[in-house]
């Protein structure tokens, strides 16, 4: 895939950056479920070397993962998430969610995310902590951050528009 | 991209079928933010016509978007999310505050999402409707659901043990 800097200012665009692909994303929640191991992560995905290889690199040199090796001869590593990485949890929880809800066909999840204390099944949404409350993303509107290009502000663009304004009509 | 279909179960995979590269990712995007012309869309994402032809059909067949004629001579098309493509919404959401988090450098994020009727930040979070709390993803555990492989339920694997069980520790 071509570099793309068209909007160097979207916290997507940049986290799409590192999380570039499906191995990408493949590889971390193969680290969740504590597969960490070269060769466990090449069997599990059935990825070729070279491809695992770079992934695990452009993963650690972006500081999701950390590389330790825990054998000598032959050198072997494995690779741990970092809290960086561990904070990418949100979004394979929501990818696992839209799987689940769209894609499960009659048989229905394969999984069910819990809330390890109490059993009950988790679900994922945002909220607002000066209302106290849960909402739905028709609720969503954003306005210009502190690292908004000043250049911005006056264009057109919804999600960098002077004023909050809803998304997603 | 080679067709993955080691674990046809996981939901995370399933996801990544349909949104299955930056260009999906960022279609989408571009959707939820009113950009839904093709011109439009290959103007801001700086796309090669026959790949971003590629993923729109590939989004429209999956369900995310319809395609509508808006135009007649020349024929002009245009593109809009579904609800089902609306459901992204955690998805991106999650990778934009990852990015915000991890990649807006001392600037701070470019932009910020809020609760609509109050205009204070938004959060994104898991929560249990039955403790009637927001947690962290340290308490997140899983058990086999309904859709399930049987064969799969002795498996060693953390996500589809017998038990909830933690994941990510």
């Amino acid at each position: 895939m071509q570099p793309h800097r068209l909007d160097p200012h979207c916290s997507i665009e940049r986290a799409l950056e590192i999380v570039r692909d499906r191995w990408s994303i493949l590889i971390v929640r193969d680290a969740f479920r504590g597969i960490r191991r070269f060769e466990d992560l090449r069997r599990d995905l059935d990825i070729a070397r070279p491809v695992l290889a770079d992934r695990l690199k452009h993963l650690v040199d972006a500081g999701v993962l950390t590389k330790r090796q825990y054998q000598q001869r032959p050198a072997r590593y494995e690779y741990r998430l970092t809290s960086m990485g561990m904070e990418l949890s949100p979004i394979l929880v929501a990818l696992m969610r839209w799987g689940d809800r769209h894609l499960s066909g009659d048989d229905g999840p394969p999984v069910v995310l819990v809330h390890e204390p109490c059993g009950h099944e988790l679900a994922q949404g945002f909220y607002c902590a000066s209302c106290n409350q849960v909402f739905n993303p028709a609720e969503i509107a954003s306005r210009p951050g502190p690292g908004a290009d000043r250049t911005d502000q006056n264009t057109a663009r919804p999600t960098s528009g002077p004023a909050a304004r809803p998304i997603a009509q």
